[in-house]
């Protein structure tokens, strides 16, 4: 069994408010963090229900990873998500509580 | 002197939350809406300061105002901008504070 290898993300500091607004400003990623929110604890991002295919899933798990909005580590030969709420918070503070206020 | 006609604009509950954060997404239009907010009143959109041409400005106000972001009112040949913090605040509380908290 291969370990999954590690994946990078930006450090708090180097997160991008347009990058940010940039990730969430999709429906299927919106639905995505609603999802990760609402569970509270890092998942395979697999088990979240998408309508979307397994490559159109992967492209969106990037786009999140990237911007800093999630977490994704490792666990064997899974990977874990998790969503960077504490990062989010510090930096930008009631932001994703007011988004996720948001009407479906 | 002929008055300047009256744009459309989406009602409160049309506004869509994908749509105002592409909207604040790029940095110019979320450079316009700190100086909305900064100022506070009603501006000719002309008056703010940005580091792009002409018809660059007016599609970017246009976005923001198709987005719900901003109102954009005639006054005699003039258009008066302003950003829509009331209904942004009722429908996505705190978001606007969160992001516009963010560092340049």
């Amino acid at each position: 069994m291969t370990a999954t290898r590690q994946l990078p993300h930006p450090a708090r500091d180097e997160i991008r408010i347009e990058a940010v607004l940039q990730a969430l400003a999709d429906p299927v990623r919106l639905q995505l963090v609603r999802e990760l929110d609402r569970i509270g604890v890092g998942v395979a991002c697999g088990s979240i229900a998408l309508p979307v295919g397994k490559s159109t899933r992967t492209h969106h798990m990037r786009i999140l990873r990237e911007a800093g909005v999630t977490r994704v580590e490792p666990h064997g030969t899974a990977r874990i998500t998790t969503l960077r709420r504490e990062d989010l918070d510090a930096l930008y503070p009631g932001m994703l509580d007011g988004i996720l206020a948001a009407k479906r």
